[in-house]
């Protein structure tokens, strides 16, 4: 990432997540000063009063505060001087660059839609998130994973855009391999939705640009074979949350037995310093948080228990975003497959 | 398992899987000599009659194959002499006890269904497949797994019914817990269908004995917190394929990692036999195949890579349905529940 980059700071919601607001803020303070971003936080305007004078970081009162809990279009509704509704109200603004919450998923949705706004020509915004693949030089990109429970067959393809947009920006490859999620790499399986998108993408739909391979299996996703995966926010939220309880279980498996007796402890000792790197390529906090994609402006969303760590990753990643022209690319896949469609 | 057990034989398609027939073959000739499970070999006469004579084991030649790319519906029909097709009319006609395929699973099913016939009162078979569950005393049912792409509620009410029947007769428990995969815990959560599904297993459909605990999520499924994940056949197979390539991709970062070095792969040498019970209870040969419920006959079908292990997996897992009476548990919850039903 670049350092002391000039330019407007990163919005972050302090009072969202589990670790809220500590965690967020020691995040917020330590990207500030290691990776020269700046940042605006936006929070509890007692606590931030008591937070050290840091280069960077800038702060904004905000009186309310939306729980993990809440109902998302209630809260923003209702709770319009909350730490998330002032974050997509800065973006918006243009106070700030991105905004980056850990706070309630639903709730950091609906602020970034209904403040920032929708993408000209995008049906629904998405939420794309990178699924690490160990060993591999970049992750996979699962768009949807959650925002949109009953989908389209046109929504799939823009989904697919998207993820491409952001598989090009994220990952620095200028053609990301495209698939779309199905229970078999015939064009002729899957639900009718898939078979409809797989027959839109195939002919091109999402523009001359995306590189569609066909269909992709639940095996794939965590393999270098695929670079997006596309598929209904129902589907995207089981296989996230799936493949999150399978390297748990695999992971405490493996950690169990690495403790089982002493003298295999003892042996494990001189193990345990190789699995580190692993350790950190599963961990969701070494890539900072999904985004949510087919709005106005860059929308970070960390998992409800980012550490500190998660922070500064999901900083860093809203920052890129930014300079690498996120929604810029957005815009123009999306405006170039309207445009050949309507040749 | 008990060991010499009269009765009928288990039904073994020799020509079905990647590994046939050499491997499936060994694995049923094993099964006979070590847990004393009769079998009947169906398949290529002259392979068959090459095989050293064995107590327990009889054969049958059937000239033809099924491949296992075919169009299921199609083979199923025009090769009435196929080794699966036979398999299957060795239970209807009362010479088998069950049938083990490693082969096409579509073509498994449909000669299942075409030649058992369906239990009375079942709308759709449907495939439970077993998920380990690392460190666990029993495993979880994933139903279905791939048989039902596009489902109503009803057939998720009904998977839950099948499923709970194969989880009392294969764990052995009195009460499985039976949860339905959605993307929150909240009755609110999921697409139209779930929250159908829901409501209709929240206020008994299932039948007195069956122990809703409502949704569960992805990351439940190879957790203890449930026995039986019931889902539509597209998202099943989705979890079932993405847990196999999650599972792989750790297992295959912690082989990395401990052969990353000479020093690392010295000292790994302690600590890999504690890591083999893990190993086993991850690999999938280890649970014998999944079971086809919802037909009349006990029908299991194997992974298209099943070794000879998992051949001998599956005719324990066959034999053990029929001596617990697998098909007469679910005869039993599907009728107990159309009858207070029609109350």
């Amino acid at each position: 990432m670049s350092e002391a980059v000039p330019g407007l700071p990163v919005a972050v919601d302090v009072m969202g997540g589990d670790k809220a607001p500590e965690e967020i803020a020691a995040g917020a303070l330590q990207a500030a000063q290691e990776t020269g971003v700046p940042v605006l936080l936006i929070g509890d305007p007692d606590y931030l009063k008591g937070l050290p004078k840091t280069p960077g970081v800038q702060s904004e009162g905000a009186t309310e505060v939306i729980g993990m809990d809440e109902d998302p279009g209630r809260a923003v509704r209702l709770k319009r001087d909350s730490s998330l509704v002032r974050c997509a109200e800065a973006v918006r603004d243009g106070r700030a660059s991105a905004m980056v919450s850990a706070g309630n998923t639903g709730a950091a949705m609906a602020s970034a839609l209904l403040r920032m706004g929708r993408l000209h020509g995008v049906s629904r915004p998405a939420i794309a998130t990178i699924i690490p693949v160990p060993g591999a030089p970049t992750q996979t990109v699962l768009i949807d994973s959650g925002a949109n429970v009953d989908c389209t067959a046109h929504m799939l393809v823009q989904f697919a855009q998207m993820g491409w947009a952001l598989a090009t920006e994220r990952f620095g490859i200028a053609e990301p391999r495209v698939g779309l999620l199905s229970i078999g790499e015939e064009a002729t399986k899957g639900n009718d939705i898939v078979k409809e998108a797989h027959e839109l993408l195939a002919t091109g739909a999402a523009g001359p640009q995306v590189k569609f391979i066909g269909n992709v299996e639940g095996r794939d996703v965590m393999t270098d074979h695929v670079d997006v995966v596309v598929t209904d926010g129902f589907t995207g939220n089981v296989v996230l949350k799936t493949l999150e309880g399978g390297v748990k279980a695999v992971v405490g498996g493996v950690l169990a037995a690495l403790t089982s007796t002493e003298d295999v402890k003892e042996a494990a000792r001189a193990v345990m310093p190789a699995l580190m790197p692993l350790a950190a390529e599963l961990d969701p906090d070494t890539y900072g948080g999904a985004v949510l994609l087919g709005v106005n402006g860059v929308c970070v969303i960390g998992h409800g228990s980012s550490s500190a760590r998660a922070v500064v990753n999901a900083i860093k990643v809203a920052q890129h975003a930014v300079e690498e022209g996120l929604v810029a690319r957005i815009e123009a896949v999306i405006g170039s497959a309207r445009s050949v469609a309507s040749n």
